[in-house]
Formats: C-alpha cells, structure tokens, sequence
C-alpha cells in the first residue's frame, strides 16, 4: 500500500527573531524529511511571528522575511513544504501569504483570502487580500491551501473542493480562548464532511504578549472523523501516513484548463501540477489523537505558557511577585511557579498597619510550599514619611481612598526597585473582576510588567485555586487563603464585598456586559438587580483610563481588555444607564 | 440673483454623549434655518462622536445613535440637513452613513465607501463599506455626498461628477497632524478644477482621546479657488451663498434614469430628486477665508484644545503639574494655563538632594510667571525612607537606574496622591524624544492621565517654548530654564546628553525611524554615525513596553505613539539592527 506522509510542525516562534525562526524551521524541517515525510506544513507568518504588528509597515522587515524564505528555499529537496511568510508584490503591496517549495524552488504562492479585522485582529490594516484560490496537484493528489481565517467561511473550501481538492491544508495563528478548541472541532468536521475532503489544519504555540496560541493541530478525514490531533499548548510534530486510496476513493482529481463553469466563483483557482513519487514506507505511521484538555487544565496550561513565554522572549529569567496572602497573588506565584522553576519566582511581602497576622502568614506559609525565595519589607515607615511630608497640605482633608492607594502605589514602588535593582520582571496579581470594574490601583497593584491572570475572572480564580491543590494532592494554596473572604486590606476591616456585589453576581454581569456587549436593559431583564448592573458597568466604563495604562495580561476569555475591546476613555455613554 | 445659502456647521461633539451632541446640532440646525440656510452640512458621525471605537460593537449604542438621528429628523423644516451617523441594516451590519432629511422626512441615505484601516484608524474593524454614489437634485442643483476618506481617493468623485453633481459634500473627523492642513487644500482644490465641481469639506472640532480634530472647513469653487475657510480648532458657522448662475455654467443637471453607461463603473449611483424654491436673500452672505495659522501656532492651539477637551469631556476642573525647573513641565504648564486658566493650575515642586538651587528657583519663577499656584514638598525624607527599609535586601549593591527611578517614582506617588485627596487630573511632562527611546520612568514620570506633549519632539518644544515667550513679550517661561543644558537631575551632575545624541540628531534619527519607518541601513546611509543610530533605534524597540503602559497624549506629528503605532513589545527585531 502507498501512502502520502504529511508531517505539521507546530512550532513556538518568536516575532522578529529571524535567526531563531529560520533555525527552527530548518531543524523541523530536517526532522520531517528525515521521516520521509512527503508533505511538510508550518504555520501561518511563522517565518516572522505571529502577529508582527506594525513591524510589517517597515519595508526592511518585509525584506528580511522574504531573505529568510529564500534561505528556506534553498533547503527542500523533493519534500513539497508549505510555509507562511509576508509576500511583497510588484505595487509594494503585502499579502499574508503561504509558500509551496519543492526542489529549491518555490512552486506556488497562495495569498490569504480572508483577512480578520475584529477582536484582536487588525489584518486589513496591513494586508491586501488575495483574490485566487490554489490549488496543488502533487502526484496526483489535490492539495488546497488556505490560511486560518479562510476556513471559517464556507467559500473557499468550497471552491477547493469543486475545483478536485482532496486535501485542504490550512496553515493557521489561532489565538486561545476558552471553547475556542471545541468550535473549531465543530466546524472543521462540517467542511470536511459537507465538501468530502481530508482537512489538515496546522496551528501556531506560543505566547506573543497577549495572546497565547495552542496549537492542537487536527486531521479530518473525508468522512468527518478525526485522524489526529496534536498537542496542547507545547510543540509538536504530527507525522501522518494517508493511503493513496482512500483518495481514489473521493470525487475525480483536479483537471487541467479552464475552472468548471459556475456562475458564482468569486476566487478563480490557480492550479499547479508537481510530480511526486511517493515512496515505500516501511513503517507506516499510526495516527495518533492526543486527548483534549478539561477546561480548568487548558485554562491553566495556557496561563502557564502566557507567563514563561513572556518572560523569555522579553529576555528575563526570575520573577518577583507581591505577596498579600490573598488569593490572586497565591494562583499567580503558583503558576509562576510551574512556568519557571520555584527557583526563578521571588515572593515579597509588604506588610502595612492594616496587614493581618493571618494573611502575613499565610503568604510565608505559601512562599514555604512553593518553595520559592521570599522578601519581606514593611511599608509602615515609608507611608508615615509620605504622610509626614502630605500633612501641611492634606490639611483637615479625612483619610479617604488616597491612603489606601499611596499604600499600594508604595508598595509598587518596592516592587519595582527590585525589579531594577535585580532584573526581575514584576507580575501583577490583578484579576479580570478587579481590573473591569478598576477595583486595583493605577501604579500600585498595577504596576508591572505583566498581569499574568487579567483576563481570570475571579470566580475562575477560586477553581484554578482548587484545581492546583488538588493535582498537588495537598493545601499547596493554604486552604484559609481560598477560604478568607476576599479583602484588599488598606483600610481597617475592610472587604472586597463592602463595595462590590457578591463575585459570582458580579462576573455574571461583567461576562454579559464586557464580553457579550449586552445593554444595561438586557442584563437587568435576565434578572439581575437593576441598581447593581447600573453601579458595576459604570464603574467598568469609567475605569477604561486605568486599564489603558495596565501592563498586557494572557488573553483567555473571548473578549479580554487590550487590543481585543477598544474603548475611548472619554466617553459620556454611560450617562445612558438609566 | 439668486442663492444657494450653504451652512457647515464645524462643531465640538463628544463621544457617546447623545443627549449633548442632539443638543449642540439642534442649536446649529436652528441657528442655520433662522439665517435661511438651504443645506446645512454636519461632520461624520457627529451624533455619536468621533471615533467611538468598540462602542459601535453595543447594539444599544448603536439604537441610542438611530433614536437621536430621528429625534433631529423632526425638527428639520425645508431645508436640506445633511448629518453624519451610525446606520444599521436589515442584516445588522453597521455603516458610517450620511443622512440627508428635509420636511422631517430622511430623503436619502448615503454609506462610505472608502474605510480607512490604517494609522489611527479601524473603520473596517466596525463598518461594511458602501457600494452606491448618492446624488441628490435639490431645486435643480446637483449635490454629490461623501464621506472623509471617499475624498482622498478619485473614483467616487469623478463619478459622482459625471452623473451631473456640481456640488460636491464631504463630511469629514479628519484627525489633525502639522502639514494636513495644506495637503488637504492641494488635494481639494485639484479635485475640483479636475472634475470641475464645488467641493464643500466640513470637518469636526475637538480633542478625543489622543487625537485633536481642526476643524478647517474648506469650501473651492470650480476653478479651485478657495472660497472660504472655518476656523482653526475652534467651533464655527460657515455660513456662504453661491449664486445660482454659477452652477448653471458647469455641465448640465443630473438626469433621470439610467446612469451613463461608462464601463469602469465601480459604484452605481443612486439618486434623489427633491424639490426647492430658494428663497430671494436680502443679504448674500460674503465668502470668509480665516487664515491658516503659522506651524508653531497651529500645534499651540492643537495642544492647548487636546488638554481643554481632555480635561473636561473627563469631568475634571483642575490639572496638577510636576515643575522640575525643566523645559517639558514647563511648557506643559504653560499650555495648560492657556487651555484652562491659571486658577485651575497646580504646580508641584519636588526636590531632591539632586536638585539644584537654580532648577527650584527657575520652577518658582515660572509659577510666579504664569500665577499659578504651587505646592513644595520634599522627596528627600520619602526617599531615605524607603532605601533604609531596602538597604537589608540592596546589600553592596552600589547605587544604579534602581535610585534614579526610584526618586522619579516617589515623585509620581505623591502627584497622584494630590490626585486623590482633591481631584485635580495629573498633566505629565514628557515629550516624544523621551518617549521613544524610554528616557523616561515608567510609574514616575511617566504617572498620570493625560500626556499633553507626548508627540512633541524635544527640538520643537524649544520653539514653541520660544514662540509662546515672544507672543506673551517677555520671558514668560525663564531663560534660564531654555537655556539650561537639560538634565533629570536624578543623579549628580547628570545631564541628558550624557546618555542621549544631541537632540537635533537624536529627533532626525527619531523622525526617520518612528514617522516614516526607515531602517538602521538608510538611515545610516542618510548620513547619521551609524553606532548612534543603532544605539537610538534599539532604545525606541526595547522600550515598547513603557509606552504600552504612558498615559495618551495628543497627537501632532504624522505619526504618534499609541493606537497610531502598534508595536509588538515581545519582538526581537531589534536583532536585525547591524
């Protein structure tokens, strides 16, 4: 029996680092040739990263990025390999583009039809679309290109498939949110299905600032059933064996000439024909389906991969986080942790005057099961000197809400010293409930270089919390941490709860309002109390300025704050709540 | 002789603030219609305010925006009301849209055609681009309508034209930026001669965020001369009357029926006949040209509105200043004067060991100058306090950064306490020669809401430091603080050019590098030493991650820091710097 071996490289690429990309690629590259693979795939722009952002406006990154594909060129021998890279035509114009090499030369250029323009997408913005499908015939099988968003609408597959596609390769930079996973199951089984093709869909890991890519590349057959499915959140290369057969099998193989005549073809097909003799494999390789993740161990597999990725593209190695012996710093110092190896995670305690012997010892108690290095540093002396220095002008002015912030503005102060003094990168503890409704202060909690579990709402928290322990086997989260009402101790007995409403009635109305764009009538018509939505979403929309200013933080929900909802600071729309 | 009375109100909204914005257009409307105006033009989106960003992803917002939309429709008598608005169609898809109402009746509706995505623009992140032309025949006189951006490219003027248009609208938020002025007048005025057609261009007033409109609005006959010119950054009521006579001379009406069968069609045109007797004016209003404003006054009155507009579309009153005795907080203070008043101006004198005699006496004098109130407080005490409470973890560190920012930081904790205690909004001082390579200290400095000269080069703070003397005819700003070698005064005897190029050098470099995207090669080639220029663009790369975290600042140059530059902060592009 023949087979076709396709190999997809799931590969952890870096934005910009052409060196290191260009390295990796060829490593992978040699690695599936050496596997006598027939069919190499890479992910979408991975010869640059993913998303390079603005760097794609400089004409010299462009450049180096074709240099780079030519470097690659140089390389494929009689393997056809697929690559993402940016393409430059003769008008200057940029396409988000897939490379087909073979033989040192490149075969086919496919341009990305459809260019994602929402969420955290801004591909209009430096992209022209392509106006043609691509079509490959490789030894007689059909391979069609697309990349990532292409396959989330019907068109092109469509085309692909009429046109005697067999396969439809994608080559994708699918960023990570929670049931993400799921609905591209859902959707890639229907096209594989609906259009009788084998779908090889091959994604990006890694994280880029905000986001995280997961990977969990996936083959369909032509019947909808799932041949492979790579891993989750880590690197991988899927070798598949497909026998010729089961093509044969499928509608007739691509014709010569002019595309079939139908009225509605909006992307005429480009059709290239390549010869390939598949060899003999001695060993042909089995499928293999690495399971899904349960939702809490992906949530928390993609925050572990936030973190470490973060902190070593940017060029750091140790961490320092502030420990208050609350729950948001406990999970961030425990996923620090299982980033970066407890001896690259520094705890600091800074205790106040409104610090409880409780909470400071449940900080060191957490410190000592994590096994981390910790500081302690009172901030009692520092704050009666700016207050000794504040008095003549603060006058009769009560102790309102700058007390309480100069506390955590002080203790951001510290944080950041270290951070200075030793090359630390600072993590902020902040949840996504504290940072909706700004329930955190600008330059003292918010102050750091990454906000690993911004977008966890602190519901979320409290599973992730629990879930930890319990792979721990033990409390490693001291149970009277999880247990204690949540509190951010600047002010004698005070609780989270004194101003905000209970957090599961509060992260139910922030996921309606802040993800699901629900009005102030929606969210009260599906019961909840009109007085708390109008005080929590107002709070959410006059607190943009804060969040404007807060470091990026991992992207896991389907709308996070950063690129992904861009709101004006000035804004009078919540005069509207009525 | 008769006339056509043309009104363009240039006018100052605010985003999301419905009831305000139905407000000031119903002023303006009624304001029109009693000086017997025939068409009475609006800016883009001027009912919801410009750029509302994802608040065009809330169904509400959008409703809100259609409700006042007919809200205004019954309030408009016989004249011809053209306004600019978010409209939705059966299908949900959003456009940016131009009403035109007559008789409380929407007679025609127009959608945009050219969306910009790029700079500080996602248009198509929110809108479904056009695919008609609208010309409306009102009392036999041809009106073509478009919106911004349809009029930087020639297609739908040229065809709007053709179809017999002999005026040409367009309503505009065109964001300002020194030298737009003038681009605009050379491309307007070629469209008009080119097509032969009056080209009416209303633009909207205001500060937003980061961006400052300018208002301007030009209105260019047929052979391209200017007819009249609104005022500057400031609200105005054009108010202008064309003879009839003189569109009788250019090429004949719109017809009915069928449009010209003309092969390259792009964009069908639809087209409206209504009816109008225009009434015999007692008093033809003259043509008003304002003048253009000198460079160095026109970015004055752009900062001075960015503030104006800032602070108070914020609800604050009052803005606090750090006065270090440099030239940044100076200039900065003295803009917030003009924009707000000396009354509603603090400064904040902070100085340290380092500070020298002269750099306090010269922020005193300067408040003096400006009559502003100051405050003076110490950070020297602050200071100690903290390095006793760190000098067990510094160890023998000697002293580094980590003591310089520190100060920077104690000084940003006490501004955003005053902040707190008594609501004044924190103006910070740096300029964009700072700003790009990361001269600056994140928390410190850098803390506060709104950064006025964010996107003023050091070279051009001189000028307008100079020109805002000249025009006051004394030494408002002290010499000596324009004289001084600039210094952060974290340091002994610390100077910025100890560190930093020349800034002359240091803003070519910049101007090259961050505006018009030129690599380290060219840039060398251009003639700069090549070991500065790799110093200074590795400093902009490596310094992303400050700016994502500065507060806006208004932008004035063609490109700014923020939503107009969006830079990846992992990226190790830097590398390629050889």
């Amino acid at each position: 029996m023949s087979y076709l071996r396709l190999a997809m490289a799931q590969i952890n690429v870096m934005v910009g680092d052409f060196e290191g990309n260009k390295k990796k690629i060829l490593d992978y590259l040699q690695l599936s040739e050496k596997a006598q693979a027939d069919v190499i795939i890479f992910p979408e722009l991975c010869i640059c990263g993913y998303p390079p952002e603005d760097l794609l406006l400089k004409p010299s990154f462009i450049e180096d990025n074709i240099k780079v594909l030519e470097e690659i060129r140089g390389a494929v021998n009689s393997s056809l390999v697929c690559i993402g890279f940016a393409a430059k035509d003769s008008d200057s114009r940029i396409y988000n583009a897939a490379a087909f090499l073979q033989h040192k030369e490149i075969k086919a250029l496919y341009r990305k039809i459809h260019l994602p323009n929402y969420g955290v997408f801004d591909e209009r913005r430096y992209f022209t679309p392509g106006d043609h499908c691509c079509l490959v015939n490789f030894g007689g099988i059909g391979l069609g290109i697309t990349i990532c968003e292409d396959i989330w609408y019907p068109d092109v597959i469509q085309e692909l498939s009429r046109q005697g596609a067999q396969i439809v390769l994608n080559i994708s930079a699918s960023p990570y949110h929670t049931g993400k996973g799921r609905l591209r199951e859902q959707l890639f089984k229907k096209w594989a299905i609906e259009n009788r093709i084998f779908l090889a869909w091959n994604n990006l890991v890694g994280g880029q600032d905000e986001l995280v890519f997961d990977g969990q590349s996936l083959l369909f057959d032509s019947k909808g059933s799932l041949l492979a499915r790579g891993k989750t959140f880590e690197e991988d290369l899927l070798l598949i064996d497909l026998s010729l057969e089961s093509f044969s099998a499928l509608r007739g193989n691509i014709k010569e000439g002019k595309q079939q005549e139908i009225s509605h073809v909006r992307y005429p097909v480009k059709k290239v024909f390549l010869t390939s003799s598949f060899r003999q494999k001695t060993n042909p390789k089995a499928f293999y389906i690495r399971s899904r993740l349960s939702p809490l161990t992906e949530i928390t597999k993609a925050l572990i991969l936030g973190i470490s990725d973060y902190v070593k593209k940017n060029g750091f190695s140790k961490v320092a986080i502030g420990l208050s012996g609350g729950i948001d710093s406990a999970l961030t110092a425990t996923l620090a942790v299982d980033a970066l190896g407890a001896e690259n995670v520094v705890g600091v305690i800074m205790p106040s005057q409104f610090s409880s012997k409780e909470t400071q010892e449940d900080a060191k108690r957490l410190a000592l099961n994590l096994q981390i290095h910790f500081l302690q540093i009172s901030i009692i002396d520092i704050y009666h000197s700016y207050m000794n220095s504040l008095k003549r002008i603060f006058n009769d002015y009560p102790p309102d809400i700058t007390e309480e912030n100069l506390q955590a503005r002080i203790r951001g102060n510290l944080l950041m010293s270290l951070s200075n003094k030793f090359g630390w990168l600072i993590l902020t503890t902040g949840n996504k409930s504290e940072t909706s409704v700004g329930y955190c202060t600008l330059y003292g909690d918010m102050a750091g270089g990454f906000a690993a579990i911004k977008d966890v709402p602190k519901t979320v928290v409290y599973y992730l919390s629990r879930y930890r322990n319990k792979k721990a086997g033990f409390d490693l989260i001291p149970k009277t941490i999880i247990d204690r009402a949540p509190s951010a101790e600047l002010a004698p007995d005070q609780k989270d709860q004194d101003l905000l409403p209970p957090y599961a009635i509060l992260d139910a109305i922030l996921k309606r309002y802040v993800e699901k764009d629900e009005s102030f009538s929606q969210i009260v018509a599906a019961g909840f109390d009109s007085k708390t939505v109008k005080k929590v979403i107002t709070m959410v929309d006059r607190n943009e300025y804060k969040r404007r200013q807060s470091p990026p933080g991992i992207k896991i929900t389907p709308r996070a704050f950063g690129k992904d909802r861009r709101m004006p600071i000035s804004n009078k729309y919540w005069k509207n709540h009525k």
